[in-house]
């Protein structure tokens, strides 16, 4: 007569595993640690899963995660518009906003092209890019990606 | 002007590391993981961290975590109340059943004696394990904790 974990205790193993990394082993840890040193860790991280995917979206200008219509760079009057940098990801504007050295604008491709992975120029948001290089006064472009070969395409 | 990410987004990264193991780059990671390709991952796990902190508790016979005051295993009539198996986390009762070589009891320490850690015998609930002792018909006790050096001391 083989028993397991209890009903509860198994259905939160297992929606650990939805994070990257993080297998039944990682899982089964986490969940010993949280509900035996950190229940009110476990509450906050809750909540902010909750609020974080129903009200966190793209900034409808350069596709950083806010949740606002657009994000506070975007909505600022004081950023120079003639600049705009593309990068990666949200990791990466605030790596270039830790400089203080950048006052231009930026556009997140939200990953880099990889067919095999199904992400081709439209999961990139490149038509937006490509509307915004059209709308707007932009006179320098800063490619901030990453410096392996990954090309980056306009159709 | 630096600005950095949106509040919710901050406060996202913020709780994710009260997981064991997560600093702020995995948190990073695993924040744009979720809102990127797994929004449904993020609301099951919200919920089942929710129940999960509120609902489940130490079985009040053996301290397996269960939802319910007894665990399966301790309510069920068909276990061997004559063995007593020690063990000092929850996966090793799960390890040990997967075997389905045991048919007795357990007892979970959660944990180990680390005095440097602040968990002595109180914390492992050596009282309880103790008056299991006394109280119940217990004809063979297994030991199976850790093989390192770790004593288990009784006052």
């Amino acid at each position: 007569m083989s028993q397991g974990y209890s009903p509860l205790l198994q259905q939160l193993i297992q929606a650990l595993q939805c994070l990257p990394g993080v297998g039944v082993k990682s899982a089964q840890r986490m969940v010993f640690h949280l509900l035996d040193k950190d229940r009110e860790g476990a509450k906050r991280l809750s909540r902010a899963l909750e609020e974080g995917s129903r009200l966190i979206q793209h900034c409808e200008v350069c596709r950083m995660l806010t949740e606002d219509s657009q994000c506070a760079i975007c909505a600022s009057e004081r950023r120079d518009a003639s600049q705009l940098c593309v990068v990666e990801m949200p990791a990466d504007v605030i790596a270039i906003e830790q400089s203080a050295a950048y006052q231009g604008r930026y556009f997140v491709l939200m990953g880099h092209l990889s067919p095999i992975d199904g992400i081709g120029p439209k999961e990139l948001g490149l038509e937006l890019l490509e509307r915004r290089f059209r709308d707007e006064n932009i006179a320098e472009v800063v490619l901030a990606t990453g410096a392996q070969e990954r090309p980056l395409v306009f159709d």
